[in-house]
């Protein structure tokens, strides 16, 4: 497969630890409710898995913000749930209620016929994958995605999201089965990985794993049944793509910001993502010496405050980093998804506020 | 005010850091609805604050779980939100839906009209610590509670719990009106160490402050809307009960592990409670030579377990902390409340785990 080349590649550069001229930034849901264009595209398509599975629409959607802001990377429109689906749970996307599996699985025998499905089923995101790529035009680099083991197995446990995050059932079934668990993630680890390596045969640049419930997890409970599942998903990724171009693989941990040091440890990945907790200069004291590249990570809330305000915390957020070297780099973004009231010119300011911003401190002594 | 001689002092000397026979243990939650004679008082009593608002219900329910279980303290029955009820918001609890309330603090005009209340409105408060402190006759020691003046304004502003924690409303308050945000604070800082210093007054021989949501607050942010509101209420406790003694002063707050370092810098109190996603061992390292005692930590769902299981992991959370020493020493708890489906058995195997492997502990060279 050919691709055209690539014009702005200042996000691949930052994954790999090596220096660039700015901090490159893009942004978890950069193409979501909060765009006007993406709420009419999603009228028109009817629902979340209509336009998923629709390779023109999620094409266009995943272009959108990138026609507003020049943002440094594009990423995926699809969602982690896709391969729980393609397994058999029964995906659908109730109006305001959030993901739901018909089938969720709870016990042995639920566990025990769950099998990594066949890729095939899935075609239509690496479909979609070599027609964003194509689309982008080597604007800049077309990031894949996919849940992590446990965080898959939350939504399949569970049924659903969990009211405040505490995650019951599926954390009491680890406390109560660890095997059983275990069986499942080990299911989930090798079809994430398999699903991911065919994205980047299809074209994707980077791929991320988001963790986005390791963070409910108990200390020790974290380093039982996520860390190893994602190791053990990392371990089996290509690590070149389509185009003989290295893949970087970025892992985000929500409120993981405790296990930094164990996950460089234990993952063979290239760049870390924390959330808005996480203080920037401390994480980047952490990871000194892993090579490893930090991406974040501010508050998606602050985007709600007045231009003047995002612009400032902005700042802030990359002069905790500091000024980035080879080996240390950053990579600017939200903390967690961008919020749906979010004005889109806000995120604007915050595009160029970060441009400018990390040109700025470059050039100081 | 004189009350009966305290026989198991175990829990207040480790709040002082002082060495003791076993590892005191008490549950956030340890009244609740986990217990089947607490479900039939609150149905009897119609509501939760039918039974908060009466002497003889909030005495009662406060003591049963020590007639089943050799916990080391008592926590008077009540709620956070009494507080900004007794400023006239109004507070309610629909079945199944958490707190509410009927005049939510959202605009300049509101916040400006807020003001410390009368503590005669809570008055019911400070009757059932009396209450409760002669009903225990010395058993364990009794500790009062409040909210922390930024866990109360989460709730103030968004006038009800937030699906999924994530506090848009309040914290874009926060972003956007910083100044409006630290006046909301200043009256609840005021309101909070009154309404303590009235529960010491009563017969409160500790003090806990509940940060249950700084954790949603960004770095940077949870030391401008946090810390320094805590740290006003701190300054202005007293520092000896009733009966002449010192009164411990402890802070939970859930999701903080990453700024522990900065609440014992800031925070003039002798207790830091952490939740289940922290290392206690890391933990105590951090808080090396401060003096603290911790409280801690087990994941409430590990409950939901078998009791060879709650067992191992009792063990598993009194051993990363380790050897307790004077000048750092542990209080046990769980990392958050007691889950209403954990069977009450499972509490009694847990602080009978504690006891017992805390002894073994001390044994060891």
């Amino acid at each position: 497969m050919t691709f055209p080349a690539l014009h702005n590649d200042t996000f691949l550069r930052a994954c790999l630890g090596q220096e660039t001229e700015h901090t490159p930034v893009w942004l978890m849901r950069q193409a979501g409710r909060y765009l006007p264009e993406y709420r009419a595209l999603r009228e028109k398509a009817g629902s979340f898995m209509a336009m998923a599975t629709n390779v023109e629409l999620a094409t266009e959607v995943t272009i959108q913000p990138l026609e507003r802001f020049p943002l440094d990377a594009a990423i995926l429109f699809s969602d982690i749930l896709t391969v729980p689906d393609a397994m058999g749970l029964g995906l659908s996307f109730a109006a305001g209620e959030g993901p739901r599996f018909a089938r969720p699985v709870q016990d042995e025998a639920a566990i025990a016929a769950l099998a990594v499905p066949d890729m095939d089923k899935l075609r239509y995101v690496f479909d979609a994958v070599t027609s964003i790529r194509r689309a982008l035009n080597g604007r800049v680099p077309l990031i894949g995605f996919a849940g992590s083991p446990w965080t898959l197995a939350c939504y399949m446990v569970e049924g659903h999201g969990s009211k405040g995050g505490a995650w019951e059932k599926v954390r009491a079934l680890a406390w109560s089965r660890p095997e059983l668990m275990e069986r499942l993630l080990t299911v989930n680890a090798d079809a994430v990985a398999q699903y991911l390596n065919a994205q980047i045969d299809a074209g994707a640049q980077a791929v991320m794993l988001f963790d986005s419930w390791g963070g409910a997890l108990a200390d020790g409970a974290f380093q039982r049944f996520s860390l190893p599942w994602t190791a053990r998903t990392l371990a089996q990724l290509k690590r070149t793509g389509a185009d003989g171009q290295t893949v970087p693989r970025i892992v985000f941990t929500r409120g993981g910001g405790l296990w930094l040091r164990d996950m460089a440890e234990r993952l063979q990945c290239d760049v870390l993502g924390v959330d808005w907790r996480v203080n920037l200069g401390t994480a980047r004291a952490t990871l000194q010496g892993s090579g490893r590249t930090l991406q974040g990570n501010m508050d998606p809330v602050a985007l709600l405050a007045p231009p003047e305000a995002i612009r400032a915390e902005a700042r802030r957020v990359l002069d905790s980093f500091g000024r980035p070297q080879a080996g240390s780099a950053h990579i600017f973004n939200l903390g967690h998804g961008v919020l749906q009231p979010t004005p889109p010119e806000h995120i604007a300011a915050l595009v160029d506020e970060v441009h400018s911003h990390s040109r700025a401190l470059r050039r100081q002594a």
